[in-house]
């Protein structure tokens, strides 16, 4: 399929990559920022364009990879016939390319991409169209890309994103928070590894209720009142263990203690 | 060494099982309650004691791995002489062992153990001895059971024990309640493994910092909009949504946004 990407920040960035070692020919790389069209356009032959009224128009698939707003913008002034567009987003139904083009859906990475990354994670990609045809041609073109393709409507794509949300930035954040506490304190992050990597390796096996450990779910209030002193001077992380422990004391009953 | 393991619990168990495999002989496995200290026993091939006036006192190591309030009480009436005895207790000093032994300090697995799990994982030990003596005995005991054995005072451990306790429990918190919430709205928890796993293993090059991605993160209201709209029935993880994205945002200066 010839192929046109619009966007070059990360989503677009890792999703170009990925799909051009698949054996697409990407035509062509939209950012309103010049330098930013180059860049990616170059690193992907294809061709860059920062102007929408010299997009090329006959590509098979357009690929909106750009924040919501953007996305909103471009629907706006965008028309494509009956080209089949798809966008990355995971909280923006699928109608708003209604405006568009006839043919459309979504085409959204269950993943945290980032551009610095020089290997590509695995990819599950929640699919959708407007019609049959659309879901078809959308998710053999997905599973071209990746072994993991699940239709999902808007609303169960919303709620993954909100889930996503949750695994993963909120996850990230704890371990920036963290690895920023350590510094602070003169001991190494680098030493709770083992540990980071343990805690997502047994979700292989265990559901996360069925492994929970620590001194909320234990309801050991002396070693919380030790940790939140030590944290008294760091108020933002402070309230951040306030509020997870108590969450984890109401759900103890859950939890195998 | 012969070695006599206090507690039954799930730091007891998995340890017991691991330095067992390393060819030192477990003598004893106490536990206050008969059916945990036979229970353990015998699957490492120690005898069981129940009463504190029949404890074996000929072992050469001593490893307490109970909970902070039942390591107190144990040093309000165990007396040990001059044998080496450990605990494994992150926030507690090991000092507390003072009244036990002339010899003493800390073996703690900067690791969440479980005994359910077949299969150990890595588990770093932090050391630390009452004497330089203690200290030599103890981490040379603690490098036939683990490659990675890290002194760390009192504060360090405390420290580090802190940062476990956010890193892993929180952590496996937020799986706990995000499985939850993609069960009451039918859609797949297992999807989230290729992120989850994603989250960790870019630690491996990366700080948490560096990758930090989502809506928070890039300031993007609209959607944390929708989302708190989702998380209108589930006020528990509505406002875990709330702080940690408030706490995302006040970072952001610090992300790569």
């Amino acid at each position: 399929m010839n192929i046109s990407i619009i966007g070059s920040g990360n989503v677009a960035t890792v999703l170009g990559k990925r799909i051009a070692s698949t054996g697409h020919h990407i035509r062509e790389v939209f950012s309103p920022t010049k330098k930013h069209a180059i860049e990616l356009a170059e690193s992907i032959g294809a061709s860059p364009c920062s102007n929408w009224e010299e997009m090329d128009m006959s590509s098979d698939l357009y690929l909106a990879a750009i924040s919501d707003q953007g996305l909103i913008q471009l629907c706006g002034y965008l028309n494509l016939d009956n080209k089949l567009i798809v966008h990355t987003a995971g909280s923006v139904s699928i109608h708003v390319l209604r405006s568009v083009s006839k043919n459309y859906g979504s085409f959204y990475p269950l993943q945290s991409l980032r551009k610095e990354l020089n290997r590509i994670p695995d990819i599950p990609f929640l699919v959708d169209g407007n019609s049959n045809e659309s879901l078809t041609l959308i998710t053999d073109f997905a599973k071209g890309i990746s072994d993991q393709v699940h239709r999902a409507s808007d609303d169960q794509r919303l709620t993954l994103h909100l889930a996503a949300v949750i695994v993963n930035n909120f996850t990230n954040h704890l371990y920036s928070l963290t690895e920023k506490f350590c510094a602070d304190n003169g001991v190494e992050f680098k030493l709770l590894s083992p540990l980071m990597s343990e805690t997502t390796a047994r979700l292989h096996d265990f559901s996360p209720s069925q492994t929970q450990t620590g001194p909320a779910a234990r309801g050991d209030l002396e070693t919380i009142a030790k940790h939140l002193q030590l944290l008294k001077t760091n108020p933002e992380l402070r309230e951040l263990y306030s509020v997870i422990s108590k969450s984890i004391m109401q759900m103890k009953n859950g939890y195998p203690f």
